[in-house]
């Protein structure tokens, strides 16, 4: 097997296919020489440049007749793979064209390539993440609608609460995503500005073509026109901050997955993967991998904005040090969401186990609600005391909490028997689930809509 | 001196006084009573409990009658200091109207009201971030137009490169910091939302007066209404996120300004403060403040990210870190925004050394330009040797670039002594640095407007 | 209540009473003037300055007349606390003494002195933590000892998996809290070291007395003695980190015990704290607040980190960002040892229910044990389908993983029903649990040992 | 040309080839692999399995017959690459000899396989790094003992202070450096611990056979044995913070350098690369890549803490998100040396500019000198308003600080001509630079020795 130059091993959890070869050296070489291409063909169209040189250049813009290994070796000299890359290209027009290879990276800095390259890969990476995210959130909302009823524990600081349904709770978790998204959607809109400044931003070997030519490069690349951000990141910072609300707000999803997957809740699992070793297990390998992202995206969130004092025209090491960082972020938030979507997807929910462990608090959960019920009649001192003293009682086998106040006389007296029996259905006290539950599919609105 | 409480030193320098006391004891314990006011004031509008007990209830919500310290302590067993003040609220309600203290904290959970305080001390924030980033844009829009033509070394990787005007530079300043303001005032207004949920985010002990009471305390509060947000902690997010592209921004400008500073380039100065034992400098002081902000930031940001993987409806200890960072990210941001004001309002600027730069380099860094002139002539091959051939001329001290071009025959060949003459005129070589100028001070557009 | 400058609501879970007194004014004022002290001490016993002189200015460094917060307020204009401070230090002595008044801060720099007492802060928080340490290795030894044979599910991706025993469990919380604690505890060491450079460094100033003047400081102050560190943060950043790691294996911990005590695993608990809404709660206040600061310290160690990059002979930004981040690291780690020790002390823990947890899986968690045992017979593929098919019949109510061996005629044929009636004995199946749990509490060897 | 599988141009800065090598696929592969082969070995030393089973194993261990994109496309569905792997190397020896398939993989989880994997790869990276370190210690203490003797500004927040010597800086650099190798050669030595728990830690799938195998595997592959550690990720996490603290020091010495290497300042230079724009250029790219690696670990050690809390047996995305951050750390901490022993190497040295930019302060850098020397004859006050006086006088053009003592009564009353002449001479105002310098080169001591 002939593929020994490839990384994949390391970085496989962090990633998925399409984007492991959008980030792998065959694409970022030609986005480099796609803007190469799309910079001859805006000199010519400017007429800096010959049309013919234009032809020829963009001609040997075909990533696969470059070395990538040995650019990127290169790359570590000069600090920049576009310096070796001009280098190489100004060669292969040469041995075509000998007249043509003075117009190779005309009017043009190794920065402008490399930054547009980079934001060609962020346009060209974006329709993957954006159908993931259109399947997640389609999954959760068809999850909600679905469940719309199903009563289960509210669970604080991971211990039973006042009972919620899951169509609210997932629910929650549609509007958190979506509104993340939202911010990211736009985040990356923005990010998509040409890069050209030439040496220190002004253009100026350019000459009078410049404007033009920016003009050209933008629309021949699809990207945004704008002044120059050699040394202004904060729209790729926005972009890498923005993955990191977007895959905390997919993380919070899996962990509650996992949690409700536990064998000892059981109320929810996604189809899962399996064990090397043990043959029962169903492990939540979908979780895993978005648990994973959320672990390691704040720490790249950090690193790229540490990077941003980027001093006078052009920086010297936080500009060095974004690629891997950007890669990193933009393949661990695809990676992210494609799992989740996956897990939402084949997730099984078990109705009758979460009402049953409603049913296992033997109904101590509604002691807030009782509270709200006695007040009134005996005040919530006394209330909360007659309330305290049932929820002792429960710790007996066997006494559920309606039972338990239904002994106390000082209840009693106040607590009609049939009050008293429904005190522990949890369809009774989900206060505003459903109007809650439809505001959060409504989805972000005014200012935080997409 | 009687302040032996206070806690100020610690972080005197990412502070400023206003953001110190917005969240120093009197003014969290305040929020928080101001909470459950408005909490009160809400259950009573909607029929929930009496008037009279509201009126009391808001009458005993006054900081200065709570002991902080104790609170604090006791916060440490209960895992939010909520607990300890609703029981002195209580106690304090009812030794005046004993019937009354029953009603406090109706139908709220702890959250409810630390969360909705948060809230409410970051609206108290936003209007002082607000006045010194309006006073930081004027005063870098006016020093871009003050020195719209002071011709200067463009540096890249800190070494000189082609001229660029201070004029363009401060515009870039203004641009990203304008984007990075749009972004923060974004987040702050969308994440001034009510938190009302309950005890598991269904609001069911506020029964049918729920959606009555989030409307009222939300007017009352000047916050948004909406559902709870419990565990979705993505506004927050946001705008801890966009404090720390904000800073980044300004630090970037703190640390040009800190090179332009040196006394060996000396282009720039802040008025600066004093040192203990030199009595001749003149330290930016100014910039420091604005570089530790910058520095400490992006942790910050990881942090609160870390935390948001929420567990169900209330989580275990990543909500219980929020409140630090939260407190640190916007005084750390108030802090550098009007250090940064500060100094730009001081700044001196000595255009006439910027051209001196210039000038030391003696012309090389016009080689550029040289080969843009020579190529169309002698091609690019031939014209970056020659270049290279004048550039190593100017090692031997007094020869400037365009005498060491001169005495290169094929040079003068084909470029004139008039061209050579002013080969290394700066103004003859900065592009389009004037469009560029007034395009970045257009300030954000669109989608990043503010 | 007089207590209104105090500033501890906003930290509160993420500190002791102890250690927010070490970082409150009082006390870092009194570092500072105490590290002035030894300066006029050590100056007056090499000769530099009168006896006399040191003797009125040790007199004066009584925190508790110097205003903090105006001081703190004078820190942001010169970009440090110890100018104002010598400022009013040196009035203070003037008005007692004016002829001593020129000795105050004698040789020294601002960050000599701000530098040396964040050191000496830490000498002092050091015994605290180390106490709650101490305690806390302490009770899990004893916990693991109690526990050694309390058979229960290990948990593997929060699936059920082969068992272990808790005692097994616990000492390996103990041998990754003691490691962590090594490294602590040798960091904090080896940070303790005087800073004494004069204005570069080069201890100019102090002339002749230098030498000596080192030497006496760092007795004075219980410090080590060294060369100048000005701008070498590493023992600092070792420190911090060695916060991060620590606090990463109490989490660790914490993470468990609240898993463990979900109310559907219930198999241990911490006391707990209540709820202002729920009176059956127990809720996790301890692993909270330790989870907390697991949460938060990772962003502190980046943060510091970011700030070690500091230039030439004093930094400009990366030390002026440092108090905050190391103060609240101590406090974060030293909250949430604290807070560790006690949830393990009071730990309740349920070995019936941990049986019970392991039959509730009805012996599945053993297919690797029938596996192992199968495969001698019949070759492992054939071994892992009996099992899956038995692990498969499972499914139906009632049956256990032996019983459903019991009834597959491949597998009666090879293993006799003594073997298959305590497949599912948990005891059977926990191989080295014993001798790696002695292992495990034998404590760091060699180089990782404290 | 045939590489289209390779990914090193996203990370080329942020590398060398050796480790870019060393975390690719076939490096990777090949580790898991000698972890089979080693388990298979111990396996059937201790009895468990055939020794013609291990042979034929290990003869089919070699990566070159796996397709790692194929596994790595697999680990996303199984959480691991192990799972797969396992599969393909079951295939590949049962294609061989059937009897021996059973035998793969004996006694192991799929954690053992990588997590010792990964320490073996970590073993292998080492001796690339202690080399470039080595090379880079040598280099610093040859430079500080050339430059012994030559006087340069100090500088502070980035202005002029007292001279020092830059043969005392570079034994900083040394010093801190050498302390942070020896803490990240400490944790290295620490981390090389052999994984071999099983499905939960307890080694039970391998019986009697467990301490054999653990040790005999040890032994075969260089690690030291220990109890597992699965959940206990803080020795490797004591790596990757030594990485972040090493790099930090590595940082400060780039950036101090790229500082001296400004134009304006020329007293150092590193070779340097090239521009693609400006030929005259000398740009610090060794300086870029030391301090992109600066930039970006303190986020990747925050991910790596942040993963930490891995939960009971087996995490659920901290382990998961752990193999990147590692494999980054270890690749930018590398880069960062290899790339600063070159800087070092090849620096070339200005003594003479270095005393002219002395010079050119004209003296008011030792306005600290005469106020001690005024101080005795005249008191501190008026010494310090006396010199402020010479500093405001050398605003004049021409005037020196000297002169200006010289010409004002008061000062040359009490201060001879010859003192004055010679005050502004560096030399004799460097205080202890010689003692301290020694000091440094001596080199960690104690605790802090490797």
């Amino acid at each position: 097997m002939a593929r020994t130059m490839s990384s994949r091993l390391v970085d496989s959890l962090c990633t998925t296919d399409a984007l492991a070869d959008l980030f792998a050296d065959a694409s970022v070489l030609q986005a480099m020489l796609d803007v190469e291409a799309a910079l001859a063909g805006a000199a010519a169209a400017s007429g800096a440049i010959p049309d013919e040189a234009a032809r020829v250049i963009s001609g040997a813009c075909r990533a696969e007749d470059f070395d990538a290994v040995a650019i990127a070796q290169e790359a570590r000299e000069s600090g920049t793979p576009v310096i070796p890359l001009v280098e190489a290209l100004t060669a292969r027009v040469a041995s075509a064209s000998p007249e043509h290879a003075q117009h190779v990276h005309w009017g043009a800095t190794s920065q402008d390539v490399s930054d547009s390259a980079m934001v060609l890969l962020l346009r060209r990476a974006r329709p993957s993440l954006a159908r993931d995210h259109s399947r997640l959130a389609r999954g959760l909302r068809e999850l909600s609608d679905r469940h719309a009823d199903a009563v289960m524990l509210g669970r604080t600081l991971l211990q039973p609460a006042t009972p919620i349904t899951f169509g609210l709770k997932v629910a929650g978790w549609f509007a958190a995503i979506s509104r993340a998204w939202a911010r990211l959607d736009r985040a990356w809109e923005a990010a998509l500005v040409l890069q050209f400044g030439g040496a220190s931003g002004t253009r100026a070997a350019a000459g009078g073509h410049a404007a033009a030519m920016a003009s050209a490069m933008s629309s021949a690349l699809g990207l945004q026109d704008g002044p120059p951000w050699h040394t202004d990141r904060d729209r790729l910072g926005a972009l890498v901050s923005a993955c990191g609300l977007y895959t905390a707000a997919l993380g919070k999803v899996a962990r509650d997955i996992s949690l409700l997957m536990q064998h000892e809740v059981a109320e929810a699992a996604e189809p899962g993967g399996g064990s090397s070793t043990m043959p029962h297990k169903r492990n939540p390998a979908k979780c895993a991998a978005v648990l994973a992202g959320a672990t390691r995206m704040p720490g790249l969130v950090a690193s790229f904005l540490s990077g941003m004092l980027q001093e006078h025209e052009r920086s010297l090491g936080g500009w060095h040090a974004e690629w891997p960082t950007i890669a990193a972020s933009v393949q661990t938030t695809g990676a992210a969401v494609a799992a989740l979507a996956d897990a939402v997807a084949g997730l099984s929910v078990d109705p009758a186990r979460m009402r049953a462990n409603v049913g296992s608090t033997r109904g101590v959960i509604f002691a807030e609600r009782a509270v709200m019920l006695l007040t009134p009649h005996v005040g919530r001192d006394v209330a909360q005391a007659l309330v305290a003293e049932a929820v002792r009682a429960c710790a007996e086998p066997g006494v559920t909490f309606g039972q338990a106040l239904e002994r106390i006389p000082a209840v009693s007296a106040v607590l009609s028997p049939a009050v008293l029996r429904e005190i522990d259905r949890p369809e009774n006290y989900i206060g505003q689930a459903d109007a809650l539950r439809s505001a959060s599919l409504a989805g972000p609105a005014g200012d935080e809509k997409e």
